[in-house]
């Protein structure tokens, strides 16, 4: 029982997590992908290019000679891989590793300078230029992930080390920046220190960290811009997105955070940006700012998100384009964006436990971030699309960013690490806290721990959801105790039963969950049971790319056809919509899962004779097929080949 | 009656041109295009870019100072500006025209060096590095396009200014290339030099030309590669698509032409290159680069071609991609590719009289070739897409090429020009002769006159095509004479009518030609009647863009849908295979035209209740519509919109 998730410390629950989904990952997580990214790190990859970033630090420390490598926010690598190993020690202890992460720590800390700068790039290169080019440079983007790790560390081992030289660095930014005349007037051009200034605020409680998040994010895209300024003071090259349909909106700073209608340009940026405007909004009840995060959320979700959880429909700018304009097989869909997807939905129940930032968080959480990874923990996607020709990616330029095998590595390293510390920190996403009401907003086994105004509740959860819609809580108390339990009703699931104590109750539905309001005893039961059932999904018409086509859902899961199951040219297949589809654990596929069957149909290819590439439409020629649908994080772990998510109906 | 095709003088049918349909386009290039491109030339235009273009010749030939302006191949705009002079002066007279054509002329030959070598580029820029970049610098094209206009203009004005100074410019390129060791064995890295030289061959008799083209068109991708032996010795930049998907397939150099499996690469430069090597397996009786035609022939029109005669599926190297890939919405389809690919299939049709190469022919001339410019002449497209959503253009990076609007010029201003030389020079593509057969090609009203063995021949047609199917012949002789009139019967006309003088006939059909073999006698009569209606055809189910969709045809022409007629979110419109489209003249179109209505549907758009993006599959949804097309040619012509070629059904 280790992970407490930020809020209030009264209110933050404990969790544990013994659940036969999530811990298969979880340990492919600790097994596999933090000691490969640790050789990552430290150059030992054999088929990576060096990453160089260790190195760094220790040349900025002067302790090692040599050019900083990599990108200028190579820095973050160590900060992230360090999150997700302190989130991994919260919840299982391992002396070893935690040894190695120590060394890790000190050699950060090494290259600190002595006013509590931190960052390798400019301290190596150009220890004159900090803090002149925001825009591009990432400084304070590192020093965000920086006290992110150095919090999680902090929280994981007692040990000091890492948050002090962070509060340092902090420090100094406070210093630089602010509203006051005689300060900087910058903000990062890639957001992700605001998010993190709310967490240094809530781990020391010291204010001013609140307030330099709030300064950020509202002197964010006001005139002057900040970036032109700093570009005609500094001579930075022209902005490389100046010119094309991004602009500023690039970074979302073509105009004042408040003010933007739409969800724009990056979506990773946009996300850790949204996310401490979530923060901000609970923290100082800013109605505005969460108007705003409402009216982003909005866009996000009802306009420009796939059915996977992907963002970012562009790998122009790895960014929004505009609404419905959803194509499957050119986007984007960074792994790190839907990441910072499930980043936002947290916040946003913080904000507001609504059951439709679960219902999206649980959607980008079971399929754009889990296809992320491989199944053995060693290999990455940076874009997920939904529908892949392995052909177009190598033979059009297009769609060259669209891979149909994960890679080992990537010179821009962020989605590895992301995927480690998202995983890690499952914990806490799972429950939220609001007096005496506790929400469970993700199906997870394991135990919880909430402290509530009536006193101590811990639930103990088993299921083997998603492949089972039955999820078994146990209540545990000191004493009986009046409370809450507010259980999420997904949008997916039209029915459910609910059994307390072995007798049905039909408790109100507010927002999205259900509220099961008693006294609760020691020994308490609470069944709920989910309709799991394979459903066709349709797009809105408004989305050109999926209309007349349909995708197989199954409660959390969306499931994907491979070439492996269904043979080459899967645009040729359609859905029955008639057809009652089957799901059942699949013997052959390289994890535990249920795999889907279904009756469809593929059109005939055409008959030599009569015109081989244009005809007069003549009746369709279809042979009936069995389908076999796998959950789309699963795609790419066997023989790589094609891939559709939206199927014709 | 003017025009005169290349081959053996004797077989050359001499063509005037009296047609509705045509007449109007050429009308407008000759009183809008050919003015409004002279004034481009003489940087002129008051919304355009300066081209420079005759400056350069002033420069390089010390009439003026200054710097070379825009592209390394900009000579070529000249050139062909001034072949588009010579051919509509072919058909009409115009002593102003020619006074100002004649001066063009002279500003070029005025460039020209002592030893015949005339490139402004080079001249002004590096004098000394003649021929040392074949690869990106286009001084071999550029005397290309010079052969062309000057043997143009010598026949419509039987002026060898320009003549004489393309035969010196061709003699040194002569001495400077070629097989002998002591020669360069370099070729043209845009292929357009060898057609040229096969022209230059047919209008002086002088073989050396036809060897040289010869020799260009066989050293082209054999090893070592000249290309990469240049940029070492020359040290030459890296070659731009070096590292792609394309590599040296972008200028078909990848390996020797005769074993080149597939189309490949940047489409003007194949076209221009196949074009060569159709003529030479003609001229030369050449088996194996015929076989190595009709391989490539295969390859692009029953793989790699659009419903129009689009081709170029990608804006990266303006290229081929790969079999069936044919995106309609981020398509390049350059106005000149087709445009070349009609050159080809000219030339195809001189090589081997099947009707399949005409009817290609035909589909690009009427849909790809016309889409390129306004109706007014002063604007033109250089991407000719089957699908527009203007917000894409604007706002999705990847298909910013494509644009809803024509330009009135583009720094590269290949496609303007192109299209004036073509339109004026249909003459040369509606008919040919073989020994006595008269092979009709395209269905155009006028005269033609042929020489045949048997004794002279008159022709005049007379129609109303492509808005109708009856084509009237009738035949004029000096004495009755055998011959064989081999009309050509489109693979879109399922059956036809055909009467000579009256009385119903049902010639041989011979390889999609209708051989109507007689004495013909002065005054006969023939009338051909196609079934010319509308059709919904479909593409191949191998072409993922298109399956579950129609296309609606009407005889050559492809139709559309635009916004203005049918509103915005046309992918949410559909055909009813089973409805009976009409056909009928539209009043309110800005030229005359057939619109097509048609009964088909349109998804509705969601309520709001039950979930914005993504829902569990329900009915379809759908209102009856009216559709209304128009000829694809006519798109863009009225209020900027969307476009779709192909609905759903």
């Amino acid at each position: 029982m280790a992970n407490k998730a930020p809020g209030k410390a009264d209110e933050s629950p404990r969790v544990r997590i013994r659940d036969p989904f999530w811990d298969a990952r979880r340990e492919t997580v600790r097994r596999n992908a933090i000691p490969y990214q640790w050789k990552a790190l430290n150059d030992a990859l054999p088929n990576a290019e060096p990453s160089g970033c260790l190195r760094n630090f220790r040349i900025a420390a002067g302790m090692e000679q040599g050019e900083h490598r990599g990108f200028v926010f190579q820095d973050s690598d160590a900060a992230k891989w360090l999150e997700g190993v302190a989130c991994s020690l919260m919840s299982q202890p391992d002396p070893e590793l935690e040894a190695r992460a120590d060394k890790v720590a000190e050699t950060i800390v090494a290259a600190q300078q002595p006013d509590g700068y931190l960052n390798t790039y400019y301290t190596i290169n150009a220890p004159d230029k900090r803090f002149t080019n925001l825009r591009d440079n990432h400084e304070l983007y590192c020093l965000g992930h920086l006290i992110e790790a150095a919090v999680a560390y902090y929280r994981a081992t007692g040990k000091r080390l890492l948050l002090d030289a962070a509060v340092k660095y902090a420090d100094l930014v406070d210093r630089v920046f602010g509203p006051e005349p005689e300060k900087k007037h910058g903000y990062p051009g890639h957001p992700e220190l605001e998010l993190a200034l709310v967490k240094l605020y809530e781990a020391t409680g010291e204010k001013r960290y609140l307030r330099l998040a709030g300064y950020f994010v509202d002197a964010r895209g006001t005139a002057p811009l900040y970036f032109e300024e700093e570009e005609k003071q500094n001579g930075n090259g022209r902005f490389y997105f100046a010119d094309g349909p991004l602009g500023y909106a690039y970074c979302q700073a073509d105009r004042p955070v408040r003010e933007q209608p739409e969800a724009e340009g990056h979506a990773v940026r946009a996300m850790y940006l949204y996310s401490a405007m979530a923060d901000l909004a609970r923290l100082n009840g800013d109605g505005e700012l969460r108007s705003a995060c409402e009216r982003l959320w909005a866009s996000v979700t009802e306009r420009r998100m796939y059915i996977t959880g992907a963002i970012g429909s562009s790998p122009y700018g790895e960014a929004f384009t505009f609404d419905y304009d959803l194509p499957n097989d050119t986007v984007y869909g960074e792994t790190c964006a839907a990441i910072g997807l499930v980043f936002w939905a947290r916040r946003m129940l913080l904000l507001d436990a609504d059951g439709k930032y679960a219902d999206v968080m649980e959607r980008a959480l079971y399929n754009c971030v889990l296809s992320g990874m491989q199944l053995d923990g060693q290999s990455f996607f940076y874009v997920n699309p939904l529908e892949v020709l392995p052909e177009a990616g190598s033979r059009d330029h297009g769609k060259q960013h669209v891979l149909s095998r994960r890679q080992p590595w990537f010179g821009c390293a962020c989605c590895p690490p992301n995927l480690v510390r998202l995983l890690m920190s499952l914990e806490d996403y799972i429950y939220s806290v609001d007096g005496e009401r506790v929400y469970v907003h993700l199906f997870v086994a394991g135990e919880g721990e909430f402290r509530l105004r009536s006193g101590k509740l811990r639930l103990r959860c088993s299921t083997d959801y998603p492949w089972d819609g039955r999820i078994r809580y146990s209540v545990h108390t000191e004493a009986p105790l009046p409370a809450v339990l507010a259980l999420r009703l997904p949008a997916w699931s039209p029915s459910y039963r609910l059994r307390v104590n072995g007798e049905t109750v039909e408790p109100v539905v507010e927002r999205g969950y259900l509220q099961v309001e008693r006294q609760w005893r020691d020994g308490d039961s609470l069944e709920l049971e989910l309709e799991l059932r394979p459903t066709l999904y349709a797009a809105s018409p408004s989305v050109p790319e999926d209309i007349g086509k349909a995708a197989m859902v199954c409660g959390p899961l969306v499931y994907c056809a491979e070439e492996a199951d269904n043979g080459p040219r899967l645009h040729r297949l359609g859905f029955d919509p008639a057809a009652v589809p089957e799901w059942r654990y699949a013997s052959d596929l390289p994890c535990t899962c249920k795999e889907i069957t279904v009756s469809g149909w593929r059109d005939r290819e055409w008959p030599p004779e009569g015109g081989s590439l244009y005809r007069p439409l003549g009746q369709p020629d279809r042979e009936g097929v069995r389908l076999r649908l796998i959950p789309y994080f699963l795609w790419a772990n066997r023989t790589p080949g094609e891939m559709r998510v939206w199927l014709r109906v």
